[in-house]
């Protein structure tokens, strides 16, 4: 029987350190060693090194700050659309902190792109938030949200730190029906980057969500933009009927 | 009230191009104007003309081919992760042609992560298998899956280049219980990047299932590296109790 497969040199180094980082001898937000460290001890050059740390950082288990050197990045959360309890209340079950920052809110005419989705005319004024959502303190996500003001007038005048839909169920009683999303690896473009603190181009998750009330009429449309390392989707499935 | 945002120059051009993409007017594989057409044709430098393709390509709606210029990608294939019938299901369900083509299949020792994660003992036999999958002839992720011989003796000798999970049914009257499936973001190593004809460090959707059977006992375990624009996760979500 054979091995598994023969594992490049550089894959070796990434499958020691990611044993470090797994095991918890390295934890979160911990400094890993210089590269020239790196180097010393496993004996190899600094570019065999480099390609370790570019394959964990790929990976999402470590990240680099600019002139800091490297780092093990914290945690993913879990998220299981299938139970979409809102963020707050997912980190905050698994043991983190949830803070939000509001960017912008204003009322804007609806464009086209979201007319098509949700059904309501071009032009339509609608609630456009642009938050910015933090777990433990680091920015995880920039999301944008349009909300339809029909049911909800004088939103804005509401702080929206907090959760919105515990906001819309508590203050308008509006709650939502069937929820659509969808979720795909997408590249950060400059504005959110920055936003989030990384370079125009980096991986992320983005994810849409559009939601209607009983009647079926459009109540709110989310898009988010995940940091690529801050998310983990997970889902338990039962089997299909054969 | 306000317009919806100050839209930079090159995201304008970006509206545009995306329209004639989501409108129909080009399809998927069309060949976009040449980089200078576009930028006589918008009245745009040669610069601005690539940012707007950049962040095209970012979102997964053009791709390009070397030194043959930039091409409007397919559409992606919707996977829903809570009805999880199986590839070649939900491809040709969509209407697209599926193909499944085997790198390699062999009988190796469960490594020390694999035995972690499903509670095989470590240098327990189990298969091992590479392929890679296609769409309607593009190739668009490379699986590694590992499954545990002890109920599907000989399973090596049938073609694996069909339906896993047919086979296991059919021949050995292997039925899955529950499973538990894991996503998220991730960019390719050179070995996958190789295999899927893009360029080291691509992103990607990972995606990982471990499924036991009904007396809880280990069956398959399966990795799935996808190209970053070929996949759209899509749930509908009735809203919890409050």
């Amino acid at each position: 029987m054979k091995a598994v497969e023969k594992r490049a040199v550089y894959l070796k180094v990434r499958d020691q350190l990611a044993d470090k980082i797994h095991s918890g001898i390295w934890l979160a937000n911990d400094k890993l060693p210089a590269e020239r460290q790196l180097s010393e001890q496993f004996d190899i050059t600094r570019v065999t090194v480099r390609q370790a740390l570019v394959q964990l950082e790929a990976e999402g288990l470590i990240f680099r700050a600019n002139r800091r050197g490297w780092f093990v990045a914290p945690k993913r959360i879990d998220y299981d659309p299938s139970r979409d309890i809102g963020f707050v209340r997912y980190v905050e079950d698994q043991g983190f902190h949830a803070r939000t920052e509001t960017l912008s809110k204003q009322l804007v005419e609806a464009p086209q792109w979201l007319s098509q989705l949700t059904g309501l005319a071009e032009g339509t004024p609608v609630y456009e938030i642009l938050r910015r959502r933090y777990i433990n303190d680091r920015p995880c996500l920039v999301e944008k949200i349009f909300v339809n003001p029909k049911h909800c007038a004088g939103l804005l005048s509401h702080s929206l730190n907090q959760s919105l839909w515990e906001l819309l169920r508590q203050h308008y009683q509006l709650e939502p029906a069937e929820r659509y999303i969808e979720m795909y690896p997408q590249t950060l473009d400059a504005a959110i980057a920055q936003q989030l603190n990384v370079n125009t181009g980096c991986a992320s998750l983005y994810m849409r969500r559009i939601c209607h009330d009983q009647q079926g009429e459009f109540l709110e449309l989310d898009e988010e933009f995940w940091l690529h390392n801050a998310l983990k989707v997970v889902v338990s499935v039962k089997p299909p009927k054969p």
